[in-house]
């Protein structure tokens, strides 16, 4: 196993970061991690498998907190509810990594096939959810839906979070917030929506067309 | 441009399906679908830049749907029932095509990187009925939750139309009953839940662990 390396892990995360930020994910390499840790190549892949997994390597302990949230929610509680008590478990538990979130957020936003990961990250994390519904006595199907409806509040709530420079709330607060937004939505109390307004006679102009 | 084919895409796509289901995606040449089409290689690539296209190339057109429906929703109505009338419209339209999307769903089940590329679908998908929403004046946040946790509907009432064996009612029907459930299950309307029984002192047993 080599020698120990007193939070050889933080500091790795740390240096990795640095240089996805300057130099651009894909531009990075391991060796280049490890030098700037003042650690050898060994000592990183004694912690990740690979570069990549210094940004997603939280997502198991992630989805254990959450599993293990939905258990512990006290009964009786509808699935919503349940729900919401996990994600506002890992919404606090996110809190004090707010810089790491951060940074991490910019990396992924600027590289398509790192977005592509944090997708399925974020659809295993729903499926993990839904599971622990069912284990609970919730049906098939309204396990799946209040899963992918909390995991959408989450989402929104996170962005939210790390997104806005004046936001001194929580992510915990937010995450509250979010979910009581989707059941307003959800229940279609929101104001009216209006149909856009230019139109042709062969469809709609689109001065601002989006993909 | 070559010789026109007729119907030659809708050939190309039944080889590509049957040959997918008999040996495999991955084992599956574009050489052998053109020649089980009884088609040219260049006649395939006329029609698909690859193999994997033919699974995915009917997303253009459902996100065009989609958009489009919300444009055309009728004012006033709120964010999720714009939501509710587009995802309808898509159902009403994929309705002729349960075969394909039965066949195709098990070619993506079988073939996890095929299941990472749906799920960026349905994500795009998301994202243009989010904006469509916006347009209409719905607020950024409404819009994400509107229009993702109608995704997640809209996915768990596919699943039911293709997945059921003796499921008589349309893609439609059961779309409108999806949505239903998750204002009833977002609404906490469900019954209530209770907590996994066998617990140990240090945690919880479980019999029927899922990863």
């Amino acid at each position: 196993m080599g020698r120990w390396e007193p939070n050889a892990r933080g500091r790795l995360e740390k240096a990795a970061m640095e240089l996805y930020g300057e130099h651009g994910f894909h531009q990075t390499t391991v060796t280049e991690i490890a030098e700037r840790a003042g650690l050898t190549e060994r000592t990183f892949f004694r912690h990740f498998a690979d570069k990549k997994e210094v940004l997603f390597s939280g997502a198991a302990s992630l989805q254990e907190l959450l599993v293990q949230a939905v258990d512990d929610a006290p009964e009786p509680l509808a699935a919503i509810d349940a729900v919401g008590v996990a994600l506002e478990a890992v919404a606090e538990a996110m809190q004090e990594r707010r810089d790491f979130a951060k940074w991490r957020q910019a990396i992924i936003a600027a590289n398509p096939d790192l977005q592509e990961r944090e997708l399925i990250k974020l659809a295993s994390l729903g499926s993990a959810l839904a599971a622990a519904l069912r284990e609970r006595g919730v049906g098939e199907t309204a396990a799946s839906l209040a899963a992918e409806s909390g995991i959408a509040a989450f989402r929104v709530g996170f962005e939210r979070w790390i997104g806005e420079a004046g936001e001194t709330r929580t992510y915990r607060q937010i995450m509250k917030e979010s979910l009581k937004e989707l059941k307003a939505v959800t229940s279609g109390r929101t104001p009216p929506t209006r149909t856009p307004p230019a139109r042709t006679p062969r469809g709609r102009e689109r001065p601002h067309a989006h993909r």
